[in-house]
């Protein structure tokens, strides 16, 4: 259901841009317009810079967000669309709708927003460009529109030169900028060291294209001197190239920055079309950062009739173990093969082969048990043994079990326990391949009971040349989602690019990797602070299958070549099923490791994947997150906080509880000697009863934090 | 079935060795291997130069048609395999078989031929490469083959470096070497001229790469000084980028050069593997080189077990008609169309769409009544308002008709009347957008009762950067006609890869275009001698979809507004039935033009499209090419002949009858005025009995030709 308010908001033309204008001291510009927040504390200026060079400015509470900042794009084989604007007409509207999401962090997503639609026409071409910004209570989003008209069928964007002029030389939580991968540690430095620290910062990845010393990713977290939080990113990235923002590191300008094709070219586009909206979040307040739903609010409201097939998961799954090193995808030692002449059943095994029809059949068990929804099994299908970095195009077929994998046996054991088999298509970055496969490896699927498949993008992408992040891939990613709501299936998409609130058009879009997750803890560890960020990062696009739940924190444990270790204690892990948002959350961990773990483990199990509600209780980048969450359709809430390195002490107010209800809080907690390094399992479990009115509070330890099941009594 | 003999050839490597070594002076070679033709003409010699450079030369009659030409490829970041080998083993085979192709210009196939495979390793790398020498009486066919090794899995192919050391300045039928196209005006000069007239050459396409001002394709037909003609082409070219030759006008030497993929390199290949075979057809005599078999010879065998779906075609098409401009393929006037926004419902049609049900049941019919089997529809779906040059993505969708189209009542009408329609597939060179839909447009056309396609490539191709003829596109080529064949769906390809005789292995392969058909005629004409070269050239590597027929040879009689008209005498153009071999022979003029002059229609009604036996009677390239072809199953013969714009007396010698057998010629010749611009439709239709002892002498005009039908009597 929708609610919906439009009125037109009067024009204040004249008088706020004469306004705006002296403070901007760059000469007369041939039109400003101003349009405010819902609330009043945000404004938006729009104007024409001297020669018609489209001009934006963002203020909060009377400070700069976003200064005076050019828009437009820059075509190949064509005049720019960057300047010589004249504006033919504005529009604005107020807008205040409530949506609800398939499955979310709330139950219901108010949509409130001022818009102003500016149409400029470029007089020597005759082309017309609008730019669309809606200003809401928690941010801005703009994009351009490019109307059908005569002067502008086809173009070709060589960039697009958007900038994002910043107000000082802010503390930023960067990725480098990247057109392959997002697997990079964050580094929080203030902007003016971006490009002393690139270097160290560009860490090796299995497919990396590093662009340039100060090239930054998006969601990109910043926050200024005087306490301002602001993120910049991008929603309903659809048929265009992913964003990344080039620092101008002398005047603090971010500009945006395409990826490109295999020619160098950043976007084709037709008329009628537009572009992703460009976000910019800010507050004065962290938490707000993270409970802004302006992403997903800028996105298009699924065309889906259907949407009961979807369904948010919980799952164990044969992985950690290859990933430390334990057990093996490849069911051989074979190298060099070649899919269409190997005979599977002529080869020696070597023994460690994780996917075997008995090994799966304990993961269901311990999922029956525990009341998880899914298995994931990788390894499963043939072509293992030699899948990655070699530009191989037929790598994998999608569809032949290896022969100690019994398709049949597994579906019938799992159906009958109540769990779903989670499927796994690694493609290798041979994108030309999955979609040959595509239709086969769905019909594969429906036909054995899977509902929902991870994909996988490790390597260089073929068509060679093309990118992880260009619009070639991009398309690819969407083509999948679709594809897959045909046949009824989720989709958790890993090395896919970074998510764009995209899941509100598609709801089957139920995870995506796209940022280092906790296999990183397996390959030498992830920062102490790392999920302290991610929530300000990553996930302001949308959820990720971060794969938390990892008991066993010294990988040695499992293959003693291995000396990473989980840079997070315990108690955190449980943390994470709160703090990092997603309807998709895995038991990463063995169940030979739960199951010398079970007071703990049933935090897991008892958690919600979810929501009706959602509440920041306290934040801030970098060093702490904690949340609280009302499980769907229930009185019961989760409590989840992640804090950094250093350990610290949260005291929890418990308002958000239904007052006069009496709830029975379990607190899984780090114990005092508890840290991420030396001590990680120490954890204590406690009860207690709380109201609405208690107030806790609760150790976090170093690279700790804690979890709370919030039962409410009958 | 086959019929084989395998010999082992008696080792004569000491002294021929020390023979060839004499006349190389090249310094001492670490071992040289010889072997000839089975009827001892050709010879075949092998060794290492100094360094372990493999080297090969091929006599003929003991003159040299390869001069000592060295062999190997350079590979990206790996050292190249094109010195410092050592002989591991040589073997020697000797095969005498003979083999039925499914539809074809003989009806068995003779494969004999003597083979010598020299295994080398470089000691260096510790690496095995193997050249397959195969050694016909009417030419060579050499490949590499790289064995599963240790230290060869993966690679990738920098260059090519296959020499063709020339023995002079022959006389050159040749293109413009490109990546993209084989729709140029073949050019006939001394290599030494090749460079001189490049640019001239390099006329404009719709998508073109030339990648050097001596770059040249294949066939490529040579005539030497003392009268060797020599044809340098490729076989079998599967997972490899298509070859091109790069002349050194210096001192005569050809060597390969691949295409290229969007990132530069030339071939990925994994081991075990095969380049395609490298084929040199020489005789003294140019007839011997039209009924050369050996391109076939060297693909592989059909796998197809039911062949019975595929049937040689004679069809008409609404076609032409948009060709010349009197009608068109789009429905409306519109442009900048997205497929998925426009209702063609309620759009304007523009009048002129051919592709309306009426008007196709007017060549249904005249199909019908002229024992035709099929018609070619095109402009039949949505999108050709806007399919070319905009590197548009989702171009086509391949099942939906424009409204004035009625697929289920064309396809009932065209069934009572016993004839099929022909779809058609242009993809605007957008491959993956094909592949996406591939499945659905073939089941679509089974569905629909079609059991054939014309596809088409015209305009770059997306992946943006590959080209028509590298490895990516060539795999796709292949792909559609495995997909197709599993729908029981002939193909035939325009704007593919030039055919390297495929259609043996896939002989739903049944056209090709890859060159410069008749539909230039409209765009400026053709050479008058074209028909004459084609067949040493294009046709060397399988049937051209050439569209002969053309009646109304002024195009300006169907668009006042094209000053085109036909390089050809309508005589001429029945003989094309003949000379340019084809299992697939369009009609292509309108009905409205064959209704006038049915007399000379009854040749193109009665002509088979299948040949049990045929013979080259006289042959030069680019003055005359003769030939007889018996129809399959019968006593009928057919002979044609087209020369170039000097015209002629042929004299033909009937010898190839059945002795004793009275047959009924009818003979459709130019007329004594007959002159392919001046007086082209001037043609007179005799009858006479000839027998096996009948000479006759037939006049062709300038630009000319003749076409018999030579029916046996009961």
């Amino acid at each position: 259901m929708q609610h919906s308010t439009y009125s037109l908001l009067p024009a204040r033309r004249v008088g706020q841009a004469i306004v705006w204008l002296a403070l901007f001291l760059l000469g007369p510009a041939a039109l400003a317009e101003t349009v405010q927040s819902p609330n009043g504390q945000l404004t938006l200026d729009f104007s024409l810079q001297n020669g018609g060079v489209p001009t934006y400015r963002l203020t909060y509470k009377g400070r700069d967000v976003i200064k005076p900042s050019t828009l437009g794009l820059e075509l190949k084989d064509a005049p720019s669309l960057t300047e010589g604007f004249a504006v033919a007409t504005t529009k604005t509207v107020a807008i205040d709708q409530s949506w609800q999401p398939v499955w979310g962090e709330v139950k219901t997503i108010r949509n409130h927003y001022n818009e102003l639609a500016v149409t400029l026409t470029q007089a020597t071409t005759q082309r017309t460009m609008l730019v669309r910004f809606r200003v809401f209570d928690d941010g801005l989003g703009f994009r351009y529109e490019f109307p059908r008209q005569p002067n502008l069928g086809y173009f070709v964007v060589k960039e697009e030169k958007t900038q994002f002029a910043l107000a000082g030389d802010h503390k930023a939580f960067w990725l480098p900028g990247d057109y392959d991968t997002q697997e990079y540690s964050t580094v929080t430095s203030k902007l003016s060291k971006v490009r002393g620290l690139m270097k160290a910062a560009t860490t090796p990845n299995a497919s990396q294209t590093p662009f340039s010393p100060t090239g930054v990713q998006t969601p990109l977290m910043l926050k200024s001197k005087d306490g301002l939080y602001i993120n910049i990113h991008e929603a309903a990235l659809v048929d265009y190239s992913c964003m990344s923002l080039e620092l101008d590191d002398k005047d603090m300008i971010l500009t945006s920055h395409l990826t490109p094709d295999a020619q160098g070219n950043k976007g084709y586009l037709q008329t009628p079309c537009l572009s992703p909206w460009r976000t910019v979040i800010v507050s004065d307040k962290a938490g707000d950062i993270l409970e802004s739903k302006l992403v997903l609010n800028l996105n298009e409201p699924t065309k889906f009739k259907d949407t009961s097939w979807i369904k948010p998961t919980k799952y164990v799954g044969v992985w950690w173990e290859m990933i430390t090193g334990k057990s093996t995808w490849a069911y051989t030692n074979m190298d060099n093969i070649k899919l269409d002449s190997i005979d599977y059943s002529k080869v020696k095994p070597n023994g460690t082969h994780a996917a075997n029809t008995a090994h799966v059949k304990e993961y269901i068990d311990f999922a029956a048990q525990h009341h998880l929804d899914a298995v994931l099994v990788e390894g499963w299908n043939t072509g293992w043994e030699d899948w990655f970095g070699k530009s191989k195009d037929y790598v994998f077929d999608f569809v032949t079990p290896y022969p100690d994998f019994d398709v049949e046996e597994l579906h019938r054991y799992a159906k009958s326990k109540g769990v779903k088999i989670i499927m796994h298509h690694e493609t290798s970055g041979s994108v030309r391949n999955y979609e040959r496969h595509l239709e086969s490896a769905f019909q594969f699927m429906n036909k054995h009971g899977y509902d929902a498949v991870k994909t996988g993008y490790v390597g260089d992408i073929l068509p060679r040349g093309e990118y992880h992040y260009g619009q070639w891939t991009v398309n690819h990613y969407n083509y999948v989602l679709e594809k897959a709501a045909e046949h009824h299936i989720m989709v958790n998409g890993h090395e896919a690019v970074r998510p764009t609130g995209l899941s509100r058009t598609y709801p089957n879009l139920i995870g995506n990797e796209a940022a280092r997750g906790t296999e990183y803890e397996a390959f030498g560890g992830n920062n102490a602070d790392h999920t302290t960020i991610l929530p300000f990062t990553r996930l302001i696009g949308g959820p990720m299958d971060y794969t938390p739940g990892i008991f066993q924190t010294k990988v040695s444990a499992y293959n003693p070549q291995n000396n990473s270790f989980v840079h997070s204690t315990l108690a955190r892990q449980l943390a994470l099923y709160v703090t990092m948002y997603s309807p998709l959350q895995m038991a990463a961990d063995l169940p030979e490791t739960y199951n010398k773990f079970l007071d703990a483990f049933q935090f897991i199990e008892d958690v919600a994947v979810d929501w009706d509600d959602s509440k920041v209780l306290e934040a801030e980048p970098g060093d702490y997150v904690t949340i609280a969450r009302k499980a769907k359709g229930t009185s019961n809430w989760f409590v989840g906080s992640s804090c950094d390195e250093n350990g610290r002490t949260s005291t929890i107010d418990f308002r958000f509880l239904d007052p006069g209800k009496k709830y029975t809080a379990t607190i899984y907690a780090d114990a005092k000697s508890a840290h991420y390094e030396k001590n990680p399992q120490a954890y204590q479990i406690r009860k207690m009863t709380v109201t609405s009115k208690t107030k806790l509070k609760q150790y976090c330890a170093p690279g700790g934090g804690y979890a709370i099941s919030v039962m409410a009594g009958k």
